[in-house]
């Protein structure tokens, strides 16, 4: 962990690698996953079989192998215990109220020169989602991503997941049970993403791929890009918390380890102005590290990448904040309203004291697949506009092309595209043919 | 060219063939473009002026080599054809009001359980253009890639385009002039793409990189998503149209040849229930091809890929469209309403008779970097949100906490995030602790 002071000597150059620092896996995977793509384009199941025994130890041949059939869905959702089958629901319908009201509006409208216009939405024919298998098979992720789809419109959705040595997680069911998955195929890696862009013999391609995976998954889905759509490239997880004097330290270690505990390379980082909050969080991190059940990840994530920067005044912290662009942002202080407007940055914002950056991975409503590393400049949180897209349309009758048209053509020939004036030019009235 | 007959034998699997047809230049440049990244990433200036000199024949040496002055900006839209001058602000006038009606709402509101949800829209702060050299240095391009980003609010608008031998395009210095461009780099391929995402000495990095270009630009472009936002991956441009016997075969003809005059790998496909209609545009062709000054690349493509293609019924042409998911849709039937909403698939639409695509080019509004290749099943055509991201927020107060906490508890222990079940649980009243 490093403390930091933005007043004292070298702080510029010490924060500036903090934003430099990419903290990926700096694994190069890409010549493996353009020959695994190639591979499952040209030989389909052949070689997803051979893939999926080969890194997950788990053979595809009958049915069962292959697909996991929506009743070992409704099973797993039926097992579980009653409070967090009302949990997972609650989640659901929270989710899904959020993104229902993301859904855009078609535009269809005449201008002053007649010229009709407008746009219309609509929602990809077939999504796939990714989950990982191991400790990041996350139920939460699935709705966070399976929700968006349903809401958007997407008639068929489908999961692939890999299942080593055919495990899998049952919490992964009951959640893709309530989100009305079509499809679970049992299959992993760049192989998966590839199945899903390509197509199969078994698994039809779908026109849309997301969801978390490593580093082979997320070079698959940069190397399929224009092949199908695919939410953006993620990193690893952080957190950003701005902090007054007046908060309990415990509450801030809770949410600083609550990000450390995902990932080793996960980053947890504190802006406070307050020097005594910030040696109190510190001695809290280390007393609240033991007896935690993740705290191997935890203690590695915030001895390698916490920070703890101390500031003259709040004042400071919006730019420093608008520096890291990061996918989460607690504004633990009285009056966060105004302090909203300046952050520019951020994938999603946590206001006040009461909301822990945790209820939002869950439970809020908003979706928890957020630009990391600094993507927050140019990229958004996942929404149903990911599974949605627009056609636009053009109506001109023959006074409105009479009113625009020369214009066209002016342009058109100044291009040197002679076909495309013609093409005006040859509707317009004998008068205004050039 | 092609001619088909949905009813002869052997037509689905022609029609197919068609469907896959990738038509992209095939180069594989993967390699090449990541040593010239990795170049401009480690050297900076010099790399570029290396590359500039071997590539394009010109000396990055004074300020004047590197940049072009928006002076010389104003003077080449001073120095244009009066009506010429005109065209190019009607287009920059009614391209920027079809966009404006896109700028999204911010969203802040309450919910049943007390909790504050909500989402704020804001643009990126720069944005970097790739306008090629050469025969595709269109204005037209400039004015809707650069008029979104401006709509949007970015507040830094980057064009680099090579200047082969030093030579540019004086109209596209005039659309700059219009479009308000703030820096104009003689750079491109590549190395340029490279320039504006990583950042050199000279040039500040951007966030968002769009603009077409050859496959150099368009794999740097993928290799660097992530690390800046790019818009989507184009490929050979393409239209299809549909129309009943009652055209002007002329008119058809010339639509046709108007997306085939812009690259022998561009597609122009015909759908008519008219054998008729058909036949005479098909000569029709030939006759516009003597004498346009375009004739030799669209010749070729017309050849190449061109296809007619004669249905019993304009009610079996809406399922064709949908497979080809073109990126122009042209409805040359009489009534074009019902039509358009059977098209799901389309970059973009014109429809009726008087709705040339080539309207749709310069001067309707709507953009004309649209979807190419298949890529309209799940991508839309740039808009002012490729140059906004989102960021979402959450507020809850103790109530909101205790209503919706328990079940964000619940869901983190079952993931085995014990650290996130805390940031939650340390935050409710004793009696709700675990």
């Amino acid at each position: 962990m490093q403390r930091l002071e933005s007043s004292a000597p070298g702080f510029a150059k010490a924060f500036a690698s903090i934003v430099a620092d990419r903290r990926d896996s700096g694994a190069d995977v890409a010549q493996d996953v353009a020959r695994i793509i190639a591979n499952v384009k040209a030989h389909g199941d052949e070689a997803l079989a051979d893939y999926t025994s080969r890194f997950d130890d788990h053979r595809l041949e009958t049915d069962a192998d292959w697909r996991i059939a929506p009743e070992e869905c409704a099973r797993a959702h039926a097992a579980l215990e009653p409070a967090l089958r009302a949990a997972l629901h609650l989640a659901a319908d929270r989710i899904a109220a959020y993104h229902r009201a993301q859904l855009p509006e078609d535009r269809d409208y005449r201008d002053a020169d007649g010229v009709r216009l407008g746009a219309r939405w609509r929602a990809v024919d077939a999504a796939g989602l990714y989950v990982p298998g191991g400790r990041a098979a996350y139920p939460s992720s699935l709705l966070m991503n399976a929700i968006p789809a349903r809401v958007a419109g997407v008639s068929r959705l489908v999961v692939a997941t890999p299942t080593p040595k055919g495990a899998i997680n049952p919490l992964v069911l009951a959640a893709a049970h309530v989100a009305q998955v079509d499809e679970i195929w049992r299959v992993g890696g760049a192989q998966a993403i590839a199945a899903l862009a390509h197509g199969t013999q078994r698994i039809a391609a779908v026109d849309v791929v997301t969801g978390p995976g490593n580093a082979w998954v997320a070079e698959a889905k940069r190397q399929l890009y224009g092949t199908v759509g695919i939410d953006m490239v993620a990193g690893p997880s952080e957190i950003l918390v701005i902090a007054d004097g007046a908060n309990d330290p415990a509450h801030i270690a809770a949410d600083l380890l609550s990000q450390a505990e995902h990932d080793p390379l996960a980053q947890a980082i504190l802006i406070t102005d307050s020097t005594a909050l910030a040696d109190a969080v510190e001695a809290a991190v280390m007393a609240q590290l033991r007896g935690l059940a993740s705290a191997q990840v935890a203690q590695r994530s915030w001895e390698d990448h916490g920070v703890i920067i101390t500031i003259a005044s709040l004042a400071e912290a919006a730019e420093l904040a608008n520096a890291l662009a990061a996918e989460h942002v607690e504004l633990a202080i009285a009056d966060p309203e105004p302090f909203l407007d300046t952050i520019r940055h951020a994938g999603s914002v946590f206001m006040g004291r009461h909301t822990p950056e945790a209820v939002g991975d869950y439970i809020a409503g908003p979706n928890h697949v957020l630009p990391t590393g600094r993507r927050a400049r140019f990229a958004s949180g996942l929404s149903v506009l990911d599974f949605m897209k627009r056609t636009s349309f053009i109506e001109l009758d023959a006074p409105a092309l009479a009113a625009i048209g020369p214009a066209a053509i002016a342009l058109a020939e100044a291009e040197g595209l002679p076909a495309h004036a013609r093409s005006v030019a040859i509707r317009l009235p004998q008068g205004e043919h050039r």
